[in-house]
């Protein structure tokens, strides 16, 4: 297996061929998911850390699946079960797990750089599952996963990604990904959105909806994120927002006729995306929860797994 | 095996034969917890999400363990944890659930009909574990399986169920369950907790405790559930309500002599039950524990276990 | 094994010989989690209830780990999930967990003395993982086993217990540990956290902390519990408390110059322990912690492990 990496803290420490690497070999482990047996004996006896410092249902619970369909122990820890509500710092509390020799651990955190922190204080590898508005790498690699089943090659496909770009991990992380494996990226979103200097992400910044989809392959929009906005409103409404930024049947006549609609989840239906959308022949959605567990699954491999001989 | 469903929503969709199949099957899975080692590798590679949306302890725990037991992966939701608390809608959370593909997804949900719903938007088959004050199919299967443990027969039994009829999934389900095997149900309890109509349901109405359970085989008293009330108090006093449908030994001589007393748990000692009664040697409230572990055994294993050649 | 114990409550009904096999054995288990496969069938299809009616991240953690490394299907309750929210009792609760047929309950509780009170209702093993200011057995069964592997034998050693000793269970529990092993223990602390009458647990009270750690071979630090005060302060200040009882290199130089520094976790750094003596040379913390897995395989080993002759 051609990976370079120790730990998956973002995106842009992988070369292509690590990319490339895990989304081979998520095809693979996808089609465990669909055996009547979905579980093979690859991490047994290792021990995986979920350490969920931030509410998470479906990226905690995807890494879960994952963990138990390659028969890892998981051990689960909140922000509220931990000690860090008795006032231990994170140092602490990962030097803790670390005595108890995990083989993984998975971290959220809402401080960027938390992963990076830990990595260099752990033996276990790490994986970040969304640091901050940083980024979140396995959704970035769930994302190309998906791109790459419906379109076969994702370098020199045209992807727009529209929402709060600022404060969104997954734009970044994706921005970083397709850019490594090739494809030219759009941003657009409400100039509160948009981060300064957001260009030499290697991203050309549209003035609208319209413009950043017009005759692309993918269409990702984003969440709206109220609580990542730090309290203060950055649109006049939602109901502003959805007319200028919101994708519906109508909008979505501009891409080219087989693009495809992702988001990350949870939708807010009728905000950044209109139902007809979500629920449309377009919409990939659900199929990247699909590759969420299979992305993950590789990931968990390449970062634990025996080698094949021992295996 | 002859069980008809792909589901398990509710027991008036349930044959006499289903019901028979599950207790049946379930006198077999009762003996796997009495072996030294309490696990068989029947459900191995089936992933069950237990979404419990409502608060629980006894039924959660309960389908954990014989999840367990079968050697499923079991993956826990809660509502604090789930999706739904960043607007997701029920539907939503299910078919990302779905892109998952588990086997089973078990699910209490406040509002009646949820799992039906839910069931014609999935692949995996569902069980209902509790939704609103429509259905607790479980329940009233593993009570069966108690009922008949002692009265080997229950079709002729007569059978007191006594509290808040209107606003309990545990009597609806019960009432249906014993009527389709053939036994004859009483009902009593407050006028403000008897629905209107319950006669349709195929009971006898009594005025009184006394009227209700003098003769009977088995008394089945009701949790007060203040929680499931709306706010506005149905009886006078907690007090006032013991007097009048609380069970005690001097009232319970009013049964057959080999009356049985039945409880779904958690009990008010004090309230509908004097803990005389409870600890008591007619009480068999922890066989139906104990029986809820080897009916959700049964239950998953008739929904998702192999056929038994393959096993 | 020479194991006289059926549950594990406390310390004082430990024999020598029991403790001495717990620490035996936990070295063996120690090895399991160094090995890539760090899992063992040992106890495979026994079911272990970890029952947390106080928070508690690390002492659960370590269960956690232990039962899985050991195979053995773990089941999590916590106060907030429980139904004594409901009103059930304690008893209840407990004997609806027996009624699922576990092979051992994990109880930490508020109340001193639960452990004890339930182990007479159930047919499982009882393992007391922190009762009130009562006893912690585990916590000072891996001391007992960190200092033996720094020290060799623990019979003559000098050791010093410092902090608030009248509401510290892990004190409690290890000064009964260390008299039955041998050691000579002695304690310090604000008057206000001595309790009344503590000469007669076999401890010599020293007025400082100088008094106390001059020429001892141990150090065990106790965490100041602002939680279990009852909500009057027992001091001053948190500064004054460093100031008086704080453990810094400068002070340290008082103890022999092999002497090892414990500390049960989590710790207030810049409190009871300055972070150079709790990240220094002499700290064995977090070796507490990897100890806290062995020790805790091998009690749920003896308790409900099969003979060697079957396993």
């Amino acid at each position: 297996m051609a990976f370079s990496q120790r730990h998956l803290l973002d995106i842009e420490s992988l070369s292509r061929r690590d990319i490339v690497t895990v989304l081979d070999l998520a095809e693979r482990f996808k089609e465990i998911s669909e055996r009547p047996i979905k579980r093979v004996p690859t991490l047994r006896g290792k021990t995986v850390v979920n350490l969920f410092m931030e509410p998470s249902t479906r990226t905690r619970s995807s890494f879960e699946v994952a963990e138990k369909r390659l028969s890892a122990d998981a051990l689960n820890f909140s922000a509220s079960s931990s000690a860090t509500t008795k006032g231990e710092t994170l140092l602490d509390t990962v030097r803790n797990l670390q005595a108890m020799v995990p083989d993984i651990i998975v971290i959220r955190h809402r401080f960027a750089g938390s992963p990076h922190f830990i990595s260099q204080h752990v033996e276990a590898s790490v994986i970040n599952a969304g640091d901050g508005t940083h980024s979140h790498p396995t959704q970035a690699l769930l994302d190309c996963a998906t791109i790459r089943q419906h379109k076969h090659e994702i370098g020199g496909l045209d992807v727009a990604i529209v929402g709060d770009i600022a404060h969104s991990r997954v734009a970044r992380s994706n921005i970083q990904a397709l850019n490594i494996m090739g494809a030219n990226v759009r941003v657009a979103g409400p100039l509160t959105m948009m981060p300064l200097g957001v260009e030499k992400l290697g991203v050309r910044v549209c003035r609208s909806l319209a413009e950043a989809i017009e005759g692309v392959d993918v269409v990702m929009m984003l969440r709206i994120q109220a609580e990542r906005q730090g309290g203060q409103c950055l649109f006049p409404s939602l109901r502003e927002y959805a007319q200028t930024f919101g994708l519906n049947n109508r909008v979505l006549q501009l891409t080219k006729p087989d693009a495809i609609v992702m988001h990350p989840g949870p939708i807010n239906r009728g905000v950044e995306m209109d139902p007809e959308v979500a629920d449309g022949p377009r919409s990939v959605i659900l199929q990247q929860v699909t590759y969420g567990v299979a992305v993950r699954m590789a990931v968990l491999y390449l970062l634990a797994g025996s080698p094949p001989v021992e295996g």
